[in-house]
């Protein structure tokens, strides 16, 4: 069927929720990975409720058009991306939140709500959502779920997929499926709501979420900010505070490049040029003590280190750490990897950057979220294309990462840009079942195509 | 093929491996859930290594030999029984500890080491797994895994998928494939170890895992015990409990006959005739005021309690909890039920049960996981087979379980005993899909036939 005539059809079943103007089709082509799609889709669909979803789905299952789900569009992967001829399906618009229960901790919310906004909602009555990716002003819920986003707090709090209970997706032929469900514990037939979490829009459309969400942990936040002289140092330093048993909230690291960047783009003086900062923040009843326990650990580790006065002078050393995508972007196009190792390899990590820093003669600011082993190595480059030896430092980073016991990916996902290495983590067996997987629920492959895996050609 | 010819073909593979005595072949017909084959499999093999697994399913893929994979034979839903002309593979022999690594509190196990067996190995270090079904003397971890099992602390401390970072599994074809990775995070491709924990054997065989362990909780453990008048106030200060934002690690609800039943099996006195009684245990350095919040909240629903004076008294308090099973057994066939519903619907759920008491003229001695809503009914009978009376009546609090919101299995399973509900609480839809997910793994469907879903006639 032409495009002409899907695009007659889409009008006719959901009027001006189908957006063409060429601002929508262009901004549709690109997320914020610094990847744009060829051209521009053939419409933007603006859901606003679930049956505009379902009808769009049959719609395409019917005339064999591909469908990007797409939410916020801040993506680091390329996983929402939209091509020629598909229909990019926008989320956004469905950003409700339809029910806080304050007893079982539990609140139903549409995909398209910010992060953000979700979390001020529920802390007006003393609750809080765990995951907190770096993005959480910017993206959605939906897609922080079809991601399984991580963050800073996930060391601690967990991941996406520890704070879902139950999806509503709408597979490729437009059936609504309920997937999970209200209670705790269940285990009744296979989990496809852990499935979900984290398949990037390849598997079914999530149209509503019933997440956990807790109550404020009480006590103050405790932060400190510490320098060290080498990042191995410091980086040892965030391994000795795991392996000691103490669990800070959020522990990160930013290396001299990354720090110098960062505080340039914030108009401030870098306070020790030169030298690797990590950020600690500890929380509840008993986080002063745990501060003090891991200024302790940074000392006999080499570093220097100083608690914040008090809650807002730690906040503000926090928002350093969430200046740095904006910061690298001042600098070019950054293309953030984003490995992630056992904790007690961060050292060896940072070690394999450095070689291959020196290999290809490349700068890549880094900052890590130490307390899980999650780094995101930043390659900046100017122009439009990711220059190939870019690409062929980021392979040697990869395998770096796969050989310590890791992963190319612990947040961001495989969308279009780390298809190559899928096969290098999962082996061809696997790929070849995730695929076969794939085609269980879109036996005609309409859902977000050459997302996570190949074509096929 | 004939199944002397397959048994040649295992004998000439495995050796002294492939078991075919009486005794073993009649103890693969059933598990703990009461329920027995209707004839002994053709051969139980005592797997003693991956590539046991690996041999043993090569020659049942080549001869279409059923095959189904077994722990210790604790599981409550049927879902290990071994029935006539299908191999038992037993995971049992394949016990060990691989490696325990302190600093990223990461342990890698074989699937046949009995969960306390590994819980005493980790105390040694001063470490912990968190998943603790109440059989886990008896119970292995690849069991545990294969169930998702549940247990006790559950609602502070996750479920047996929370504490699984990566897994080595058997496809039916004898694939050995990887799954997951040892870091924190790791978003690579669709999430199939969370896919495979709870499988009930139906996906692949689990040979390897990897799983997250814990710090000992420092601070001292402080115990409660309380009763109260009617089950539905114990249940009320339970929900109060949590929703006052207490994080108990243990919350254990005993209504009158569940309790009366276990004091007469150990030979003690009821310490108030005719009371439901809750158990609380509180860990971390606050559990001492936790234990008072949590007593006042008591009082203020009508119960009457005390904090045990020590850490051994409040374990003696535990272990009459855990004394439920065998004293169900001491009265007849105890068939398990596990619906589990969101905590706030404790109270509408006893209610339920107690609807059902009286409808059908029975007595159903429950206990509950009150700090999850996960709920025990216990239906006792004589003689051999379930009476249909104690169908209709599971079907009836089932159904009671969905419409609040919750499932009809917290953390037992599938397995055949609750087949016929499974489609209640998925819908058509899903379970079909479920089938065809299965079959992307097994497409002979020689794995575990006949558990979870129906068998295909």
């Amino acid at each position: 069927m032409t495009s002409a005539r899907v695009l007659e059809r889409l009008t006719a079943a959901l009027g001006d929720r189908v957006v063409t103007s060429p601002d929508a089709l262009d901004e549709a082509r690109a997320d914020k990975s610094g990847h744009r799609s060829d051209a521009p889709p053939l419409a933007v669909v603006e859901a606003a409720s679930i049956d505009d979803v379902q009808q769009t789905l049959r719609i395409a299952t019917e005339t064999g058009t591909p469908v990007v789900p797409r939410g916020a569009g801040t993506g680091l992967a390329g996983g929402a991306i939209a091509s020629g001829g598909e229909i990019a399906l926008s989320l956004r618009s469905m950003d409700r939140v339809l029910e806080i229960d304050e007893n079982d901790l539990i609140a139903v919310v549409e995909p398209g709500i910010l992060n953000g906004e979700f979390g001020r909602i529920l802390a007006e009555r003393g609750l809080w959502f765990a995951p907190d990716p770096a993005s959480k002003e910017i993206s959605t819920v939906g897609g922080n779920i079809a991601t399984n986003a991580g963050g800073l707090l996930c060391a601690k709090y967990g991941v996406t997929r520890d704070a879902v209970l139950a999806l509503k997706i709408v597979l490729a032929d437009g059936t609504l499926m309920s997937l999970g469900h209200r209670s705790v514990k269940g285990v009744t037939g296979l989990d496809l709501t852990a499935l979900l979490v984290g398949s990037e829009g390849i598997l079914g459309v999530i149209v509503e979420a019933t997440v956990r969400v807790r109550r404020a942990v009480p006590g103050v936040v405790t932060t400190l900010a510490a320098t060290f002289p080498h990042v191995t140092d410091a980086a040892a330093a965030c391994s000795a505070i795991t392996a000691a048993g103490i669990q800070p909230a959020v522990m990160e690291l930013l290396e001299p490049t990354a720090l110098a960047a960062i505080h340039d783009y914030l108009g401030l003086e870098v306070p020790t040029p030169g030298r690797t900062q990590i950020m600690v923040q500890t929380d509840g009843p008993l986080s002063a003590d745990d501060a003090r326990a891991c200024l302790a650990i940074i000392e006999a580790n080499g570093g220097v280190g100083e608690v914040a006065a008090n809650e807002a002078d730690g906040e503000r050393l926090l928002s350093i750490r969430r200046a740095m995508h904006p910061a690298m972007e001042k600098l070019g196009h950054p293309l953030i990897e984003d490995v992630s190792v056992p904790r007690s390899a961060l050292v060896p990590m940072f070690e394999a950057i450095q070689e291959v820093e020196r290999e290809f003669g490349i700068s890549i600011p880094t900052v890590a979220h130490a307390g899980d082993g999650n780094l995101h190595p930043n390659f900046v480059y100017q122009g439009d294309e990711v220059p190939e030896v870019i690409w062929q430092a980021a392979d040697a980073l990869f395998l770096a990462a796969i050989r310590l016991g890791g992963t190319l990916t612990g947040e961001h996902g495989i969308g279009i840009l780390k298809r190559r290495w899928l096969e290098d983590e999962l082996g061809a067996e696997q790929v070849d079942l995730q695929r076969r997987i794939k085609a269980t629920f879109d036996p005609q492959g309409l859902l977000n195509p050459g997302k996570v895996f190949d074509p096929i050609v």
